[in-house]
């Protein structure tokens, strides 16, 4: 009985140290991540108890992924499956003018094998409060997507509110694929998480600013609240990061932190944390300076886990500076 | 323009330091290896000019694995393609009473989608002395087992002499599928590497001893070696190791070695380079005991990849103990 | 809801990479480990769920424990604690003639401050069959020893079943004192392990032989069965390991296997796991079977956790050999 | 017989390498530190005979700070104790919006024991000719507070020059008491390094600049000498770093450094050991410069200890840029 | 038969981890590296085969540079030689205040005793475009000076295009040898590669910026083309960084780069590369810019070899942002 | 003022990790290493106050050394030199049947070029008792090998005993050279460090046993003791290792151990650190004895240096086992 339930792929990733390229390396950096999985993490550190519904391949990859789900306080609803692979990336961290990047192998894995009915979702759903999925998920597969859409009505009919984060991946499908797919998904939802390029690439949506595209999304798909992030990036190892909101007729706007890169993948997923959570505690801005906060306390944590304490949370929040805690 | 061309798959290896699980592993080093590239980076070493022929994916592993090559050496012959991914395995060292044991995660790669044809196998032969290729390579896939067929019957056409190692992988294929297809490419072969079991697997051949299997091995396909690997394996860190041959109607055994392991993988691999170099060489029985030292002294060594000098081996087979080396 | 429940301290491990002495050590590697925590491990591991009592300091290194608490697959039952600090040991390991050593740093941490009352037993037992406790949690303190009385009182009273490893440690207590205290928790144990040297410095109980003395316990305390390692130490990287046992006049021995050992620490603690998963499944003399399996398996791992896969204890069982697994 | 004598605790240090959480961690660099430790290696590596007097635990945690003090080219007058332990203390390297942070464990270290009497001061200080402490020693009890003030009258009554850094820590002693206790030691301090939040905090001196603190200092304990640190912290890896001082009426301004940040642990540490230097050539703004360029060099140095060539210091004074150096 | 032949000598490099200095080193990280080295390397990434020719001992430190020459997809054109040795050199990382520093270990390597006539120079170049060197080796001796001469001269002969990089050290030289050999070498030079402090110290060219320079040093050796890196050095581990070029009248100017520095090491010799293949290419213009995009994008990369792929000198051309790539 | 004083060269030490070959590494492990520092740093282990007098070049890898030879607790005496450079070398760590192996780069180091007159040895043996050297240092030149003589004819006149261990090392000095210096410098010498293949080499000198060259040796150079090693390499890991004496008629044999050996280096120099501490306390059986346990400990620790403490030799003395100490 966890009161957040994700849904989605969760792959190892292999990066090599000290910015070295893949081709010259000769030892790999092991994290997991993925989009739903580092959200529920998030809220798990956030103080809520939080369940990650996957599949997974029945070897010692998946099962270092599983543990390493554990490690992280979410609970680990896998089905271990006998057919797959489990899902990998390798990541570059880079320096300026060089992007870090990714390189993908997840075809094949045991979760885009999915199908509905796999998961007995009223049961894992009950005394739960929320479910989030991202648009990764559906774009694993058309199996994949109706699974997703069999979760979501499930969500809905136990009362449980929804979320989704867009993140459209175009290595995994076309822009038309997924805007059709994911227009069938949206319809209800409680939050969306959103970036105006995405909202652009799917939807055709477009806008003089995030506010306005926001509107848009919420008239379209009769959303509850829109959110969003703001980043620059002037450097690689140096960025700003903020958050954004939309809800009735409002406009929210978090405060910007600089923010010096450890690692900045898993930030969006752990400002959907913050969002998430401040939602629940009843208050929309809340969540967004929590989302902030979460956001930009977790590029300098290496891996795709927020390894965030709350009370670092409320005391960036209150404003305390860098000097060295003793 | 090389002496030696083999043709096989090299995966990315993955293994986690100092006998820790996979699902534990918070790091992995990073090697290469495959059947018939090990064999031709033994030859490299052993003084010969080397090729392998391979497809690997246009990405940074596909990258890395040619990279490695070259300093191994060898000469890379390789298609890089768009389609597959690369192959990728995940080792455990193990100690008394549990053995170490690998991973596969090598499906849809890139040479597994190999054609007849894809490769200029005249061209690639110009000069050459010997092709060696392992049953590994006819089990990726009908497809490259024609190729394999090809480039053997390419071989012999341009005046090379072959070689096979069986090394049967029965989770590749089934003993039926590469029992037929294994004795559509053995016959005429120089140089067959078996050992006993698969001789038995395979093709049902068995007897008192391996000259016997060897015997009915040579008269069944038409060879003309036929030579093996004697192991005794009382625990992880400590096995014996030597070589055993037939030839017209005679066996040579060579000397059995007391092996420290660091990392047993390529040992066979090893072994068949130096039988190789040694036939070359116009000398059979030399043949067995520079494989028999080659393989010894790879044990010794991490990675696949045999990193011996020439003159290691000879200072073996001369007797030379193990007192440090000023 | 647990079928297994254990209860003691859990340390953070230190110990230099590669046989390196503590004082010249640059770097340590951290694992876990505690005598009750790594057998609720083994017995997860063997497919069943287990919880463990503890209580930790409330900073991150009492969360680094209980983050791999859950990585390993056992449900912590912890009390973060505002005073106390965490329990630490340094490991140097060793190579003959030098045997490894441990130096404790583990005083005023804050389980030894542990009250009886600080847990609600009736509702940690509901629904388990097993307690375990080994006497080193008693020997944190004369409260801690109440806390153990207490708990070892609700267990029989909830209907568990329960063991005690007696693991005389002379650092942390007298002879005197441990073998009062213990004299008193152990009527009405179902499994005693325990060593013959332990016996006879805790009770003044000798005999010929591990089941003379074994019988005497038995005869003394009311036990039903006793259990305890078999060990030859000719090396510090070669040992053999296996088990005995002792039950109403029976005398249980079994295969003694050549262990290379990588990490010997909590060899003993897998031994107890697998004894106790055995008899839970009607069988003694199979849990000393199973316990031997673990405890042989455990010495190739590194840390004290034994990250046993169930199938390799069949395996082993089975009497597969030490050949690579493919 | 050495120019300089140090007096207080050296602690091993743990931090997990770039930037992980402890929580996470499987690794820690191991370091040692504390104030006048690194005071002392500072002035050793400006060219000085330095020695340093403190107790430790016999064990090998013991000798590893032992080892170290003299690896860094002091004399350890280290009293080896049967009883306490070693202190430490675990770092979390931080990156913006985090701050680093630090978590001790140094209750019941081994020096917190210490009595008045265990040293004998007027041996220790033949030949000597500055004695420093901080205000950490006698923090760490009412003995060790006893201990500090037998050895500040066993230097004066030597004709030693005395200095104490205040150093405030919350963690180990409140404000009333640190600031009866500091304000017996202050008065005939030649050289006081003070903050002024540690001047409002203890003694409750405020002003409308650090001259006017430096003053009241001055005034109040009849000091010689006040210098302090200015610290900007607009990011975590980047700093502004420069040194004040405060003479019989006149005020030193250093230049500023721009610090790029590897550890910025001992960086007030490594300044007094410049303005002692400095001041023991004669001058006190030399002194204020010295400090400045050795507490800016310090940032750039992994470990709390100083390890700068005094040429390196030379070069930062004259200006030398920020080309690679062949 | 390659494009582009280098000439010159490559080190074994060892760094320190993590900024550490030397003398506190437990570690190092081992690259090699080499300023002809460096720019064949680049040329390799950018598409184009090249070789190096040089001199190595025939030990496992020649076998180490040579085997990642060709891991580096570099031709070695190596004389194994029994005498001499290997050159090193340690590189310290810096953060400011502290400039990064090279200590060099480079007397009586086995280049350095190479003769004119070592090397079949007509048959090297057979089909080859350019001939590059650098100033550092005729450094090397008066012997490698005139195999140098030897090499340009059969280089002109055969039809190559040659180019030299100034590149003044010093430590192996003074100004007026320098001066004198370089000057002997440069008349037709069609690439110079140079920076102001150079020419004014070997030649005693000044001008009020590098076109005046360049111009001048067109005229006294009758040069085609001059190239130059515009560097800014704020702090180590930011620069700006562009290039700068003369020929026949006009001067190029590149975009400037802010980049964010993992290893600045190679960074011209990348910028060389860069140049000489947009020369080839053609046009002087299109390679400063390149060599600009090269020697930028080098910083980013640990090492001195440019592991850099061509389509990413492609997307920073076309102005491609800093957001991760996926 | 120390009781022993040693003198000879010290070198850096470079090693790949995990049996790696040199070519193949990325990574070298750093130790220092030298016979006389050695055996000094055992005597200091064993409680005594030790001198190392060297020469080493004034840089960071010079500090380096001196740095390590002060965390051994042994007082450097070195002259830093403005000429020469550090010597160096290279280890490969082997396994059966590849033994382990050093490349050496030391020609040219700092201390091959000292004079007679560059130490004061008069002063620095004020209050010594015992002066040690190698044959290793006056192989490095005749300049060395007299002041070899000079320190030696001073040690005597300050009436301390004498030592040399032979440690021929043919790569130095031909045996003729070595045989007629060493005859000079060995009249006189309380104990001579020899093995029968030296003696046979250097002076022909050889008998039936130990015993009978050594009588030998003892009658040529007017020795008092004469000590040497006993050593079995059935494996590379596995060795056996003891301690044999003659003295005045006798012949002394010690235990044999069995070692696991993590690092064979400086186990002879360990065990003539033991031999000089007994004979110290009176007794040279005794001496033989601490020899061999401290030779036989020094295979289990890494690095060159014995880092043992006295407690451990007491113990193996008295036949303590293998079992973990807790």
């Amino acid at each position: 009985m966890t009161e957040i339930v994700t849904f989605g792929e969760a792959m190892v990733r292999f990066a090599p140290p000290h910015f070295q390229r893949i081709e010259q390396a000769r030892q790999f950096d092991i994290e997991i991540g993925g989009a739903e999985l580092n959200t529920a993490v998030g809220l798990a550190r956030l103080g809520r108890t939080a369940a990650w519904v996957s599949r997974l391949p029945d070897n010692a990859l998946g099962r270092l992924v599983a543990n390493r789900v554990c490690e992280a306080g979410v609970e680990p609803h896998v089905d271990f499956a006998d057919d797959g692979r489990c899902g990998l990336y390798f990541l570059e961290f880079g320096a300026a003018p060089r992007a870090s990047s990714i390189l993908y192998d997840r075809k094949d894995s045991s979760i885009a094998r999915v199908e509905p009915g796999a998961f007995d979702w009223p049961t894992i759903f009950q005394g739960a409060k929320w479910f989030h999925v991202t648009g990764i998920t559906p774009a694993l597969g058309e199996n994949v997507a109706a699974a997703t859409a069999e979760a979501l009505a499930a969500a809905r009919a136990a009362g449980l509110r929804t979320s989704m984060d867009l993140n459209y991946r175009s290595k995994l499908w076309s822009r038309e694929t997924a805007g059709r797919t994911l227009a069938e998904l949206l319809p209800g939802m409680d939050l969306l998480l959103a970036s105006e390029p995405d909202a652009d690439q799917l939807f055709g949506i477009t806008g003089q600013d995030f506010a306005e595209v926001a509107e848009r999304l919420v008239d379209r798909f009769g959303l509850t609240m829109v959110a969003g992030v703001r980043r620059q990036t002037p450097l690689v190892w140096r960025n700003t990061f903020g958050g954004i909101g939309y809800s009735v007729g409002h406009t929210f706007t978090t405060a910007d932190y600089e923010v010096e890169i450890v690692d900045r993948l898993g930030a969006g997923d752990a400002f959907a944390a913050g969002v998430i959570h401040g939602i629940l505690e009843g208050d929309f801005p809340r969540g967004l300076e929590i989302g902030a906060a979460m956001g930009a306390l977790k590029h300098s944590i290496p891996g795709d886990l927020p390894w965030i304490a709350k009370d670092e949370v409320d005391e960036l929040l209150k404003g305390q500076g860098l000097r060295i805690r003793r």
